[in-house]
């Protein structure tokens, strides 16, 4: 083939390379360095492009695009959310991203982001616990058990040295399988045979659901005082797992509240309920928890800026590696003005 | 590496495979094809999701994301315009695409998109003048003769007949470029000192600078009567290339008014100047030509549908072809709850 120009040359993070990437680094180690990077872009909010998801729905799902940029750097990612597609056996959120650079517009990264997305989401996580939960707390309890529990397990004990897991799923298997990956990392594990229980002497609790409805995975009566929920599940319209009493005895923090009144838990509260931007609590702009007594609520449905923090930071990763290919994804003519006659010079080159 | 499960692989069309899949297709086929397509879109124009690109403009240009569904497929686009890139040895305009399954969300097809929207602008232009232009014309003054002109040549050559070009640019060696890439292919080429003496004689003028200002390529007195003119260089905020005057005279059609009023020639028009969309022409809801005194004015900015079409038509052609890359873009666990087992058991596998 015609040998591509530097210029045209875009690196790619295959979902294997991913996952040799995340395991050279160490899982926690990963979470932890990416969780800095999450933290770093909430606390310059000012610098970001920020504008609600771009969603194409559609009746089985929706597609959704998610772009941001600090002026100096462009990012994107496509995300589906198709909750029908795990009885097809496929992933119901399954992602991939792009960085470019803002002064050339070109692209600089192209990364899958399924499992990139599970990470950051529980970095994400781990980092408004950081600033919410009680301190001191050693159990979480997680509600719904699928493709991203694990992930947030391991953000908790990396972040805040969470060390006790009580796991409930409507399916006892998910559960099973929840304990047995986690098994050997440090965790004492029960799996309990509802969310009441589940949600027993937990400080913090996580709600990581998956179906699309208005669901109640937590009943107002279940919520002692005191507690840190991390509300992951709830991420679409339509789509909540909080009874609203809970809300309402809640201080709820967000991400980016016109996003999150379409998308969040709060989408079951006025349009003007007063909620506290995460970003405002890292810089000392707002309050964060302020009593023992308080319920702390982070809404959460993952943001672009979070997007773009993973892709930096996995950017910044690569350096050191090779876990990437290199594609051939723009055309770059010697003459930039010669597109066609880089197409015609082409005919000429034996393939 | 772990063999990935073949839900995971996205088919991914290199430049290089759009440059063999273009010449082995041959490009007036090909243009004629890919017109094809894009005719058939513009005709069921109610099916598509429709939304004004998602522009993130900085100083030194604009990145853009272009999304668009007919309910069955969803396609986007990623593309920056950055004027000053020539001067770096770079292409002002790089793009890349992606088709989708609706159903699923799952990509379907990631495709580079600078040669592929260089040859959809050039398709879809020859099909606007097919309902626009006067009948028999065989004469085309192209204005501006960088990368797109070879296209708008070809395209309007396969479509229409055309077979005498008249070329002006600032730079004469561009002009010499165009003639010579376009040597031996069946035209009568004139290269002209200035813009006044490429549009005389001509049936269609074809603009098409790069210059990212008001400019003023036509000025009123150029244009004749008859004519139609095929705007394709003004085609963002603050780039327009015809003088008011002209669009005062001329009948106006576009793909999408919300867009072209905000990126097209009649940015210089108040927000309710009449205008005839495309799609209306072509299913008979709207005249076109209804004179062969009268100006038409193709305001042609670029729109997400065409881009669909373009993938849609590269992804029916790549059928019979391997002229692709298997990605291994979307991690599919075999069972989907189990993102974190999947990256787990990858350690297992030996690199």
């Amino acid at each position: 083939m015609t040998a591509p120009s530097q210029l045209a040359i875009v690196p790619f993070v295959s979902v294997d390379s991913m996952m040799k990437l995340v395991l050279s680094v160490g899982l926690e180690t990963f979470l932890t360095e990416l969780a800095g990077y999450v933290e770093e872009d909430f606390k310059r909010w000012d610098s970001f492009d920020k504008t609600p998801r771009i969603a194409s729905h559609s009746q089985h799902g929706v597609i959704e695009l998610m772009p941001t940029s600090d002026g100096q750097m462009y990012g994107f990612k496509y995300v589906n959310g198709h909750p029908k597609n795990m009885r097809e056996g496929r992933q119901t959120v399954t992602a991939f991203g792009v960085l470019a650079d803002v002064g050339s517009g070109y692209p600089m990264l192209l990364s899958e982001m399924t499992l990139l997305t599970a990470l950051r989401t529980a970095a994400t996580s781990a980092v408004a616990a950081k600033y919410l939960a009680p301190p001191h707390g050693r159990t979480m309890a997680i509600v719904g058990n699928g493709a991203q529990s694990e992930f947030q397990a391991l953000a908790f004990k990396a972040l805040l040295g969470i060390d006790k897991l009580r796991l409930y799923d409507l399916d006892r298997s998910a559960s099973e399988k929840c304990a047995r990956n986690l098994a050997g990392m440090g965790f004492q594990i029960t799996i309990c045979n509802d969310s009441q229980s589940a949600v027993e002497g937990a400080e913090i609790i996580t709600t990581v659901t998956a179906d699309k409805q208005y669901a109640t995975i937590l009943t107002d009566n279940m919520v002692g005082t005191g507690v840190h929920i991390n509300a992951v599940g709830g991420d679409c319209p339509g789509k909540t797992e909080l009874h609203r009493d809970i809300l309402l005895r809640s201080s709820i923090f967000v991400e980016y509240p016109p996003q999150t009144r379409i998308e969040g838990e709060i989408q079951q509260l006025p349009a003007d309920y007063p909620v506290t931007e995460l970003w405002q609590v890292m810089i000392g702009g707002a309050p964060g928890r302020t009593s023992a007594q308080q319920i702390t609520l982070f809404d959460s449905v993952g943001f672009a800026t979070e997007d773009f923090s993973a892709l930096r930071y996995v950017r910044d990763k690569l350096r050191d590696t090779r876990l990437y290919e290199e594609l051939d994804l723009l055309a770059d003519p010697d003459e930039p003005r010669d597109l066609f006659g880089m197409l015609l010079r082409a005919e000429k080159v034996p393939a």
